[in-house]
């Protein structure tokens, strides 16, 4: 067998090169078992203050990694190889969907401002001050040479964050405004960072003017306005091919197929055209759930909504699980027993980075949110303004697939002293952000919302499972009816004058309703063909 | 880049071994769309008389491969690499576990007999009159020397069904019998050709005596035996964790995550046992209906039902898809180029044994069952006879995979002149059988059945897409109750004299209701815990 494979290969597989067609088949039937065995435990712990999925999933990962590491001699740890590939082609793609599918959109879109300002320049915020800080601290620990390059793509990768673990914690009734912030700056993160990361490997940095500076500017907000129009397009395609051919007539299975196989293709298209497959998806799925959904069957409502939800389930314990696993990789930790200080000191400075790097954006941005809103209940309140900082600490699985990316070449054998190192302390800051700020989230939230303690246990469990009555519910028809009463209650004017989003937003449903929601469909609209259904529905 | 790769590197992924990532993502937009037009085009033909979802996507297949062919200089005709591997590790599953999911349990156990003796007593005859008949033919076609391996799997190859196409045209309310006779032997052929082909890949056959050929039979019996087991088993296991955990308190997408898990896990333990995995999974795929999908809530119930039949949907057509690109491969030709009349030969003598083989078995059975079944509403008319004898004469997905896996070795240069020939053989019987026999169907149902033309165009598309109102409605629970009633009009010596099958199946539901549904659940089982949610359900 030849080890000189070319490296695309085997990416795409699941399999590392060296193992036969039985042992794969073993691989997967292990891991299929050790996901039921996560998804159990986790249900099991439900209850627990304490614990959540991904902390769970974390576990277990690193328990089987010990027991591969001692059954095979100290030799292997991870029962399947990881390459980004992989996780940019298969896993991300349905999480981010699901986060667009299910988001509440009208919270969404009123507090865009807010979510934006939060998402993309408390990104670039915290990108600029991790990289700096880096910078300057990384020289004193002797850890080896770094370009410049590298230490930008080390803050693009450590400004990616996890917020799902608070957002398991949040009640979305109690603090609809908090939710809604964690939620979508989440989400603007994740494609701002891999943006940014993006921009950072494909752009020639090496001398660094106010020219090419602009340029690379321009060429991320290009990035971001086409991502998103394609992700809109795709979306209207699907809804208005829904809508005209009327699936639904023949087959439930047809509906959902297309809408799945519309999403994905709105994902790869992106990537084809060399744009942002995160945006794109993400917005497909806010402009699916806003009309294509709609148009559909009862049925196909109900099974989207939880598919999706399902896929997303599964491809992050599926992350969390790997994650646990690959960090007990010895070939990893050998390039780092020499010098351990070294590794656990760049953890240290970049933890401290991090949390410099998120206070410097949270609190001045929700201060000039205050200010500019009038509305009490748009406010941000200073205990809130410490939750959304702390939603933000956590590292997961988009720092993890960048940092693969980045330190791992092609081949295995080329991996930098310094790469291994920065590939270590990616693990040590995504297992030591999950578990000790993971486990401090509840006790912390409590202590700072206590109002929310008392309802904690009824709390669905993954923010995508929101348990909803079957029939006649969006991912969020409930909040939307509600606050349309509120709006019509409320002049032009006075909204103008009070909150000028909100306005936006009204002058949008405006537009919505006369010349889109004909088109494309949507709630509550009663089409010529589909009457009988939407009648039904509403 | 080296050619000298193991043969398992490239197998998992979809990808052939020249090309990049970026061609990679390329393909699979491009599959994707393509997948989205099938749909599309299908939904449009669907009042067609003639047409069906198989002959659509063999067609776009053809289509894309001649494009392909064009632009590409004649080189290549596909644009992803097919691996059998691919096929029976990640396509065949939802196939087969969605048919399991989907069978009407009550008719399928009714006519428990009739469709084992159809599908695996018929598919040996089947087997063994292709196998012998080729064996006395090929040699006077010159086809070049093969084993007696080789034709053993070329009986095992083409006695495997594909009946899709027939059951989008019969009616199951007004056919019943029929729909369920042609259903069962579709799923127990598909399991027994692909179990024989194993036996016939892994055992010694040259030296063929009484002692060989028995311990065969105990093989391939065992097999069978302990595939079905350890279905049951792992469908038992998840109903049982399902109904004691009670997921649906927190979560229905974990209730959703558990059951595909456990579906597939039990197919890749199967395969990891060395047993069968399309037996196995379509057990499971019985019990999880039977007892573990009236334990999850309503919303799980309807996602699981259609989330199962899209995957087995999307799995059909991404097959059907990839044959129709596939039949245009050069590769392939180049070696019948100098002999085409041999290929068509072959071909030609390979249909019309299946034709026969297939007579063979459907009228004596038939002769048989309707001797020992007193029930008028069991006895199989003539033309009725004559539809399962035309059901079964289309070849699919099935078949061209297991050719692939025996006659294309793991490296593709050393494809025999004589292997090329019987792959494309293959590729003409599968396309020639699916479309001018799919095309046939139409009209001879409707003359041999006239009965049902009136209602031909309210048929849903697919047998795994029944309209199913939204609530109360398991895969089966309307057809069951109205066959309990019957069941409990009767007294059990009646039923005895007139039917021991529908015995055996009262005495098994008594065992059930006593001793398996208060431990694993199942329709109507009010349990302590459930109790609120199944009696809304019934």
């Amino acid at each position: 067998m030849s080890i000189n494979v070319s490296p695309i290969e085997a990416s795409y597989g699941l399999m590392s090169t060296s193992e036969s067609e039985t042992d794969f088949v073993h691989h997967i039937a292990l891991f299929a078992a050790l996901l039921c065995a996560c998804i159990v435990i986790g249900h099991l712990l439900e209850e627990s203050r304490w614990m959540n999925e991904s902390i769970t999933a974390l576990a277990i990962g690193l328990g089987t990694g010990c027991v591969i590491l001692l059954t095979s001699g100290g030799t292997s740890s991870h029962i399947l190889e990881f390459k980004q590939e992989f996780f940019f082609i298969y896993l991300l793609p349905p999480i981010i969907f699901n986060a667009g599918f299910q988001v509440k959109k009208k919270r969404f879109f009123q507090n865009f401002t807010t979510i934006t300002s939060f998402g993309a320049i408390g990104t670039l915020v915290s990108f600029a001050i991790i990289s700096f800080g880096a910078t300057r601290l990384f020289p004193k620990l002797d850890i080896g040479y770094l370009e410049m390059k590298d230490y930008l793509s080390l803050g693009a990768i450590f400004s990616a964050t996890d917020s799902v673990c608070t957002l398991q914690v949040l009640n979305q009734e109690e603090t609809p405004l908090l939710y809604s912030l964690v939620f979508g700056e989440g989400v603007v993160n994740d494609a701002t960072s891999v943006v940014l990361f993006n921009a950072i490997t494909k752009f020639d940095l090496s001398d660094m003017n106010t020219y090419t500076a602009l340029k690379f500017a321009g060429n991320f907000l290009s990035l971001f306005v086409l991502s998103t129009f394609l992700g809109v397009l795709v979306g209207l395609v699907c809804s208005f091919t829904i809508r005209t051919l009327y699936f639904g007539r023949n087959s439930t299975d047809r509906e959902v197929s297309l809408m799945i196989l519309m999403a994905y293709l709105s994902y790869v298209l992106a990537e084809v055209f060399g744009l942002s497959g995160i945006l794109t998806v993400f917005f497909c799925g806010i402009v699916m759930s806003h009309y294509a959904w709609h148009n559909v069957t009862i049925n196909s409502q109900v099974t989207t909504k939880h598919a999706f939800a399902t896929m997303s389930f599964i491809a992050e314990i599926f992350i969390f699980m790997y994650v646990g696993m690959d960090s007990l990789d010895v070939e990893k930790w050998k390039f780092v027993k020499d010098s351990p200080l070294q590794s656990f000191g760049a953890s240290a400075v970049l933890l401290g980075l991090m949390m410099v790097g998120r206070a410097c954006f949270v609190f001045p941005i929700s201060i000039i949110s205050n200010l500019t809103t009038n509305r009490m209940s748009n406010k941000i309140e200073f205990k809130q303004q410490v939750t959304v900082w702390w939603a933000g600490l956590m590292r997961g699985a988009v720092s993890v697939a960048l940092a693969y990316k980045k330190f791992t070449g092609s081949d295995e054998q080329s991996i930098q002293p310094a790469n291994a190192l920065l590939i270590t302390s990616t693990i040590i800051i995504v297992l030591f952000s999950t578990v000790v700020f993971g486990l401090l989230t509840k006790p912390i939230i409590n202590l700072l919302l206590p109002q929310s303690s008392n309802v904690d246990h009824k709390q669905p469990s993954s923010p995508k499972s929101i348990m909803m009555p079957l029939l006649g519910h969006g991912p969020d028809v409930d909040a939307e009816r509600r606050e349309d009463e509120t709006l019509q209650n409320t002049t032009n004017l006075q909204m103008l004058f009070n909150n000028p989003t909100n306005s936006i937003h009204h002058y949008w449903r405006t537009f919505d309703d006369a010349f889109m929601r004909p088109v494309f469909g949507g709630r509550g609209f009663i089409s010529y063909v589909t009457g009988a259904r939407d009648v039904a529905l509403t």
